[in-house]
């Protein structure tokens, strides 16, 4: 299912020899059409890895045959070789599907700094296209997985069309995406125009409110393609809704395999004057190493969200703050509250809840404790 | 020594019963003139503790007679009633001296949202005033420790007059000052405006470039008291080059002692357009979670810096990027350089050079590993 549930498209996930562990490293996803309109949002870093930079020029076209993507290595800084590698990389695909490159966006995933195995990434591109099929949608979400322990799929299903999504990401999730790609498919009849707008707003409040460990990736891919093949127009609500159920329950697969983490932790801002804040200051506290470590303890320590939230520009009174940890509103007025005894931190999915009483809007950022864990994966990542 | 290095200032270090430890607790400095200027600077958290709104009236009238100072607790999100026993304790330590509230400076370190054991601390305050003497200085900087493993004392002599300080913070340091905090004394002869200008200048460029794990404190303060007591008017210059000396080296044992910390860093920024544009790369590296994983597993993961680089607004071009580890350029032109086999990774001391090759501005900012240790330490803090 995943990106293979909507109807038009096949993939496959194949073993290339780009993962030292003998994994599956190269997916493809295929779009038959009969149309072919797509978006991609990239990530903000300024240092872009080259099939990011290859992928924005595909998807400034709006329109996508196929996306091939890569786990093993990031091609990111690698200079104008690396980027020669995608280019070479989008060719090989599209002529091996009698298309053009220029719709064959590029995602890879893993190292930073090192030149990818082309002879290996070609010849896995070949066959992950001759594999490609109906039934592959779990190959290729397997196929893209680096440190991430399961593969991460959804679907919804409207009255006519159907929403798909593959994803990955264990680490450096922030603060807008993650060292991310997504892939979403849909079978329902939308314009380019469409995808880039309603992509962007879902993505806007679901993998951009997800924030592992504040560090942002150069690789952060998620990709929209829509076949078409259903014949339906999408009704705009209706497909925003779905996809951006899509969206978020992949954010959430991405929050709960965070490496290393032992809590899944959503940050709740409320009471705010407006989205910006509310999201400012939920996204301070999920970011503070201290907060994340007392979450670690199961100690229900609400001064490290005071100080946090008293980081940011968003509109509150330090006497005005309320905050409740799992229920237990254990500060009030921005002092002590209810008997922070009370607090059971033993369950993994903690939810801190925090009341600037400044105004009615809220937000919420998923994230993670911090942990011996996280330390531990990421010394040894590149050793 | 430290502060009690200037003529004209006693000091004292007692247990007053507030560390469950029963290690001392509670610092007088007492400044007997003839002068008293002072100035301070402290914590841009917008939650401020009880201490430093108080401190922070205190410095705007220009003038200390004497600080009091406590660790065990930190008086912060204590509401009113916090604020109150702030007032009560410069009350009772004005009343001891025969001197005006008004100039007694206020800091505590410690718990937040716990209230203050006031007896205890009042009656530590008593004690601490009857023990003040010229060889109290280094009892002083020991009182003021939490999870300091070492007092941090320091002092700089000029021709005529001698800085000294006292300083504790062992995490939460940045981005801007540290939990910390940090008394400054000297015998020159200063007038209240010289005293603000000439610290603010001095923190800005030591206290405010140590960046241990990017949270920010409640209660940093950074005191400067003068006591004119060695008749001499202070060349500006002169002044400034001893306080940040005093300052940069109070620093340095901050970042030396930080928690959990196995590896001491300095990221330099250098070719920069402007030393704002140096400062923020050098904080956005020093503040990445992955890089610091990456510096406590010795790899020299260049990527990680670029990464970091690459969230900041700073002038640069991704392909005109520089990086070395420890003096080899691992990264040149934003890409693969020298081999990164040549870092030498295993000393303490490590040095991330990163050259934006856009101008001549320099800056750094100084931090730690991340490492398993600091996590224990911060996830078992109050219980």
């Amino acid at each position: 299912m995943s990106v293979t549930a909507p109807r038009g498209f096949r993939a496959a996930g194949v073993n290339a020899g780009l993962k030292p562990s003998g994994a599956r490293d190269v997916a493809v996803v295929i779009n038959d059409g009969p149309a072919r309109s797509a978006a991609a949002v990239f990530t903000r870093n300024r240092v872009k890895a080259a099939p990011v930079l290859w992928s924005q020029q595909v998807a400034e076209g709006g329109r996508a045959r196929a996306v091939i993507l890569n786990a093993g290595s990031a091609n990111a800084c690698t200079g104008p070789s690396g980027f020669a590698d995608t280019h070479t990389t989008a060719e090989h695909v599209g002529a091996a599907l009698s298309d053009s490159p220029g719709e064959v966006l590029v995602c890879s995933t893993g190292l930073i700094g090192e030149r990818i195995d082309m002879p290996a990434l070609l010849s896995g591109a070949d066959a992950a296209i001759a594999a490609a099929g109906r039934d592959g949608g779990l190959d290729a979400a397997d196929a893209i997985r680096t440190t991430d322990t399961v593969a991460k799929i959804s679907f919804r299903r409207g009255e006519d069309y159907t929403v798909g999504g593959m994803a990955k990401g264990a680490g450096m999730l922030a603060p807008a995406l993650a060292t991310m790609l997504s892939v979403i498919t849909t079978d329902a009849d939308l314009t380019p125009e469409q995808c880039d707008r309603l992509l962007r707003r879902a993505v806007g409040r679901t993998f951009d409110r997800v924030d592992s460990d504040g560090c942002l990736s150069t690789n952060d891919t998620v990709a929209l393609l829509a076949s078409g093949a259903s014949g339906a127009v999408a009704d705009e609500a209706e497909f925003e809704r779905l996809l951006t159920g899509v969206c978020d329950d992949l954010a959430r697969q991405l929050v709960a395999d965070a490496e290393g983490a032992s809590k899944t932790i959503a940050v709740e801002a409320i009471g705010a004057a407006d989205e910006d804040d509310a999201l400012a200051a939920a996204r301070a506290v999920a970011r503070s190493n201290l907060f994340k470590c007392a979450m670690h303890g199961e100690d229900p320590n609400w001064g490290r969200v005071l100080a946090a939230v008293g980081t940011t520009d968003a509109a509150f009174e330090p006497d005005g703050v309320n905050v409740a940890i799992n229920g237990v509103w254990v500060c009030r007025r921005g002092s002590v509250g209810d008997d922070r005894s009370k607090v059971d931190l033993r369950p993994r999915d903690v939810t801190v809840t925090v009341d600037l009483s400044a105004g009615n809007a809220a937000a919420t950022v998923r994230t993670t404790d911090l942990t011996a864990d996280y330390v531990h994966e990421n010394s040894a990542y590149s050793t």
